[in-house]
């Protein structure tokens, strides 16, 4: 998909569409995508966890007792009874939140793109911490904005950097950052950090966008505060589904001032009308009984933490001197960094080759950096895959370790 | 909702959002939702009339024969044996499409909100037929047109307009038109038109953008040829499962040449990821079973026919001198036209308080036109309610009109 077939519309696309190219490894993860690769790429739940009897349960329940609204058109900010559900999960991390004040989006994905939408007009700043997910470099890439990366460290961004930025002159329209086991660096952002940069946002009325979908798969350790709750006037949360349930319901939600919410609410109308009232409904049954979903997503937990541990024991076992990781307390990634000399992206293929696949860290980039890094993903393989793929990739860069040492590097 | 809140990011949004403004007959949306007003306003199918067994065997099947598949992400084209399904419905119509030339979207809606995104920059032309559906407008007013508004009469959008319009200079991006039982006015594009169009646009080098909600709800006659048929390399296709089967899954989908699906796919995958596999998998198995789905259709078909024949016996009867209207042989909708001094707009809070809702006339056009026109629609209330919702608007209109002559007009 790299290259495009001989286009007839080639001069009637719009600017932004130049923007949209496919990724350069996507050929790769098709190849990927075969039995005998053990993909560490992905971030796919493990869903075969759900207690699949129950799920169907709660689809038999809606179908049944529902069903001319079930699969009936619903209302562009999404149905109230999952609204206040939503605000119910979101209070599990102290978030407080009136349903009136909740949009139901299509996954938070769409959440992404459409406060891309609202705000971003060609040529805006928009901050981003760096690396940052890149679904929401994809989404806001859209609206073309020009990038601001902020780095982030052990404790997450470096809000001194952005402070930097700001004193120079940058306007970013907002800052977006995940600041729970953030994907791809599953790095947990300080409570110091979020302090400082809840109140430099403030006093430079730069509105902050918080995604936070792993902040519920959390390991070990307590939670530090949301930045919506130090600040709720200023940040735009975002939530999902996806990792507590499931991400074939595609329902997320975006929490914010009413006067953004509404703006949201029309945005998505244009965008898709409406979500899916059968999800909206499946999920919101599914949240309706406390023990079902919070005994899900205590077996959740455990599986992706014993899968954390296995990754990084095997991690330890393997790898070449001169890389280092991170150790996330929660949600679903590691992210190495190599000796500088090592290209992730080159070296993609022979991954595959040898059976396992990895994201090449320039994917989370907005300025084609991180070509000595990658994201590993530890939520889907089971454990003994975790083990051998760790071992398959660590045994690529110790050779390349030993030859680029043998050619006198 | 016309009004937004006090807003503490009003400096911050994007040009665009500015156009985002809510219906101002909104409110009144809210009031005619009350259960005493007979809306003939909103186009929703009468989803109680599907077998709501079949519709949970459907799903109960899909739960325990691929819930691992179905509760996970899938790939931003959507799945091959739905697109696979959707290339046989399209073939109902005589459209022959690739599975691989699909891409399947949240809803049509999507599909606008996509084709707009990637042709449209902030003041391109684009020609719409007028009135157009209003969702079409709203998804393109998104990335910022000018509208070119050809005019439509009962065969549907005069070309000739069209062919004016080019030969004075101007270059629309694209055609938007909804050829069979149109949203709004209930009309279809005669067959002459349709090869006046189709090879206009080909000359002239203009895609033809041909949304095809309700071309298989036919209460009579035969079809003409889609347009996609009539030039598949110029026309990018429409279709949704919304009305020959649920609005509730979302499924949608565009067909084109392959180099519009790609750029369309990573459109998607930037604003949503991925449809939803679980609703992806039930419409999939919905439409496996012909005798089922056909069953469902034709049963939806007759109602609608016998809904249409009662709303236009009721029009003749209760209609005041000098009001006309469009008899739609399938779809949703009548036009109404009335005399020049009613206004449809103001008249609605009376036409509420009457406990009947309408459209007004102007949410169709993107030129302030439409004042003494209106949309009824004929799908989802029961018989003797469209019969006595019509002879109120009825009773209303007779009384304006009076008004209006004893006022010596």
């Amino acid at each position: 998909m790299a290259e495009f077939s001989i286009d007839r519309f080639v001069d009637s696309y719009a600017a932004r569409t130049a923007r949209m190219t496919a990724s350069e490894v996507r050929a790769l993860f098709a190849v990927a995508s075969r039995p005998e690769v053990i993909s560490l790429a992905g971030g796919m739940p493990f869903v075969q966890a759900l207690p699949s009897a129950d799920v169907l349960a709660v689809a038999a329940e809606v179908l049944r007792d529902e069903h001319a609204v079930a699969l009936q058109y619903g209302g562009g900010q999404g149905e109230v009874h999952l609204r206040e559900r939503l605000a119910m999960l979101m209070a599990e991390e102290g978030v407080v939140g009136d349903p009136e004040d909740i949009i139901v989006t299509t996954g938070a994905q769409q959440a992404l793109d459409l406060v891309g939408k609202i705000f971003i007009d060609p040529g805006d700043l928009i901050a981003v911490e760096a690396p940052a997910y890149v679904g929401a470099l994809t989404a806001f890439g859209a609206y073309q904005p020009r990038y601001l990366p902020i780095d982030i460290d052990q404790d997450g961004m470096i809000v001194e950097r952005l402070e930097h930025a700001l004193l120079r002159g940058d306007r970013p329209k907002f800052v977006y950052t995940v600041p729970n086991f953030g994907n791809p660096a599953g790095v947990t952002m300080s409570y110091a950090r979020r302090q400082q940069l809840v109140a430099l946002c403030r006093e430079a009325s730069v509105p902050i966008v918080e995604d936070n979908p792993y902040g519920l798969l959390r390991f070990e350790g307590a939670a530090e505060p949301c930045l919506r709750s130090l600040d709720p006037a200023n940040v735009i949360y975002l939530g999902t589904v996806s990792k507590t349930f499931s991400p074939g319901v595609r329902v997320g939600w975006a929490l914010g001032e009413q006067s953004v919410i509404q703006r949201l609410v029309l945005a998505k109308e244009a965008a898709d009308l409406c979500s899916s009232n059968l999800n909206m409904a499946i999920t919101e049954r599914w949240f309706s009984d406390e023990a079902r979903w919070r005994g899900a997503l205590s077996d959740l937990v455990s599986l992706y933490r014993s899968r954390r541990d296995v990754m990084l024991e095997a991690l330890e076992e393997h790898m070449p001197a001169g890389a280092s990781w991170t150790s996330p307390a929660g949600g679903f990634y590691v992210w190495l960094t190599l000796p500088p000399w090592l290209n992730t992206k080159s070296l993609l293929a022979a991954a595959v080759e040898r059976r396992v696949a990895y994201v090449p860290g320039t994917a989370f980039y907005p300025d084609g950096r991180g070509a000595n890094m990658l994201r590993l993903a530890f939520c889907f393989p089971p454990e003994d895959r975790i083990r051998e793929g760790v071992a398959r990739l660590g045994a690529l860069l110790q050779e390349e370790e030993q030859l680029f040492r043998s050619l006198g590097g």
